[in-house]
């Protein structure tokens, strides 16, 4: 650790934004070192009144309240600029970038609107500017269109990007109540802002799809060239009507360009998805972005487009590539086993043995049809403490065993047990005169979303 | 273009996959070298056969039947293995690594297999691997991962990383045929190879799962420690039950750690997944991978598992990688209107103009509830040659027009028309006599997949 180089970060604002990036970089800081091979030091954080009290524990000696202190010090080489707008953020961000700096962005509004300045001042001055974290929240879009898909010409992208029109029209659909009403209610549970109208006229959207737009096609589109609507006039009886159709109705931005006619249109509005479609299917407060690329054919990346964890995440993403910009390297350091994040914490992970994972099942046996079987069956569960979730029984067509007369296929899922578990009952059921050939297991996912 | 610096690109292999890399580092060379600003030189290529007849053109000159010729010339910088297997593949990767090249691969079962031992010669030459087409085709998974995600710790990835397999269960569920039948009609179109095992036993998705699973925690697991299962047992029956009790069996691949008991699990094994689960939904050849980290959450990465286009498109997003790298550049360039991939090559691109754009709608109508009414509405849309693709009508319960006694709410799509189009019939209709209020326009969205 003693050899490792020191990187600076300067932090601009400390809002929900700013507080998550600071608690994450703090919890996961072991882990990162070692994948970054340097210490990260939060060296200064300016912030708009130091005496406000914070969820986060901050050392009261980083606290500045004027934000130059932070972008001026030559000691700082990367700025995390989490104030948003587009005055005191736009001066700040120009001067971090003319002191050579790198910036990390979240600011989707400065980008969208003064973008051609701010990547023009980057490349005076060889500084960086990083911006993950304004489109699609923790989803890895911004990295995906520039290095992932970097083969690719973009005909067209599609995406959800607004978790506040997506988590009102998600409960429009799931309730049958009016925008209104679930408007006032995602206010009072913090899913709306107060001012609802950047989120639900499209604005926000709006700034979004034109960073996709540059990333995709290197031109920043004015909003006024761009289609901007919102939710606003959305029914109950709209959402039903599409339904019955066969779609859902979602806010979705679109960057679509026309190589014969050498056109791009970008633009954000309410429309009809069709059901079959994964982006019908993305909900709530979640985000998705469709790219479809000459060479890739169709990606879709999905994910939670905000709040303070899902943000962080991205921004730490930044910091990480500002991180290796700074020492010179070209790619993430290969993390091996004497450099690891989780042996060098944990010092030994042991591989987990199958009999300890636990899991739910689900369970074919092939059993004589004649009454009794299926209590048969459940007593042998209940002997290994497993307990049932569901049974579907089916009649089997084709018996394994031609001795006997009616056969049925007698399907049934359990709850969470051991492999181990589920393996005696298996070797019991496998005994058990009913069952007619050896019982078929399958298990079911879970995930932790 | 003059001065830029060129990177001198060694391939290894030129079958499905080396000539996809070839096809279109030539098709979207000029953006290409634009977005890396340096040109790109395919310098040598080995092969089995010189003579061979292949559907990409190559200069003969470039073609040598000995690999270590590519692997040993001083002036390649990056090598790109797509040979496949562990014998000479592995030889030559190697060598290349010795000599401090850079290696691009496709080769799970090398990294898998031999993980350990690449990398480690990759480290003590300062050579670098990428590999980005060893895992979920196009779907950028392991630069999502590795850099993108960087913030987290991943208690949870589980992917559906074999095509083979997706395709055949995504077949038994639609058309209720066994699993032989099916796998040779996969094999008839090239879905499967005539050796299936190495897909549908599961040992391709475990090479995959390795990766993942080195990605996340720093350790190569060996295979002997997996869980490895294949979906041969699979019936129509086991199928329709999962369905019953609303799922989807899916093969499925999942790297698990649990913190508190310091363990790590790594399987690939059919599995019954919730049809309400995004990854319930991913059919055919596709692929997806749900990342739960510890800060952002869940996200989701679908995309082409396999073939050559999609394979391509992440063998050329690793070149660029390691273009970056031998320029000591730490960053995808940031693509300015100077150096725009499309305006450099297209001089002017548009803006399109609304009425440009075509689409299918949705238009919601408040009429008086009397014979004819249809009638008369649809034709006004015939007057302006728009062609209508269903009608839904509900009881308006609150009629905004009050003089009304009986309103019904008339809700039709389209057939795909132009903007200015259905802007001339809404207006029409606007002022026809029994539609009560302005209509309501909505878009159904249209992708290319």
């Amino acid at each position: 650790m003693a050899n490792k180089p020191t990187v600076n970060l300067g932090i601009l604002g400390l809002g929900v934004v700013g507080q998550g990036v600071l608690k994450h970089l703090n919890r996961n800081r072991k882990i990162l070192e070692s994948r970054l091979g340097v210490r990260l030091k939060v060296s200064k954080i300016a912030v708009r009144n130091k005496r406000l009290k914070r969820n986060v524990k901050v050392n009261p000696k980083l606290l500045t309240e004027d934000g130059f202190e932070v972008v001026n010090d030559p000691s700082i080489q990367v700025v995390c600029e989490l104030i948003g707008g587009t005055t005191l953020a736009k001066q700040l961000t120009l001067q971090a970038l003319k002191n050579g700096k790198i910036v990390v962005t979240a600011n989707k509004a400065l980008l969208c609107e003064h973008g051609n300045q701010v990547i023009r001042a980057a490349k005076r001055s060889e500084g960086h500017i990083f911006f993950e974290a304004s489109v699609a929240g923790g989803i890895p879009i911004i990295k995906s269109i520039r290095e992932g898909l970097v083969a690719n010409r973009f005909p067209g992208i599609h995406g959800i990007l607004n978790g506040t029109c997506n988590y009102i029209l998600t409960r429009m659909q799931a309730e049958g109540k009016p925008f209104g009403e679930i408007l006032s209610e995602a206010k009072a549970l913090g899913y709306a802002e107060a001012d609802e109208s950047l989120d639900v006229d499209g604005i926000d959207a709006a700034h979004k799809a034109g960073i996709l737009a540059y990333l995709a096609h290197g031109k920043w589109i004015p909003m006024n060239k761009m289609l901007i609507e919102g939710i606003r006039e959305i029914t109950t009886s709209d959402i039903l009507a599409a339904d019955a159709m066969g779609y859902r109705i979602k806010h979705l931005a679109s960057v679509v360009s026309d190589a014969k006619k050498n056109t791009l249109f970008v633009g954000v509005y309410p429309a009809l998805i069709p059901k079959s479609h994964i982006l019908g299917r993305v909900d709530d407060v979640y985000n998705a972005v469709c790219v479809s690329g000459d060479v890739v054919g169709s990606t879709i990346h999905i994910g939670r487009g905000a709040g303070q964890d899902a943000t962080a995440s991205a921004v730490i993403s930044d910091i990480a590539d500002a991180v290796f910009t700074t020492q010179g390297a070209g790619l993430m350091n290969l993390i091996d086993e004497k450099n690891d994040p989780l042996t060098s914490t944990l010092e030994e992970l042991q591989i987990a043995s199958m009999e300890e994972v636990k899991s739910s099942f689900y369970l074919r046996l092939s059993v004589i049809d004649q009454p009794g079987v299926l209590s048969k069956v459940t007593a042998l569960m209940a002997k290994e403490k497993i307990s049932i979730a569901r049974v579907v029984q089916q009649l089997d067509s084709k018996p394994s065993n031609k001795k006997v007369k009616a056969a049925a296929v007698l399907t049934l899922t359990t709850h969470q047990c051991s492999e181990s578990a589920i393996e005696r009952a298996v070797r019991s059921l496998k005994r058990s005169s009913p069952v007619l050939s050896k019982p078929f297991l399958l298990r079911i996912a879970h995930f932790n979303d």
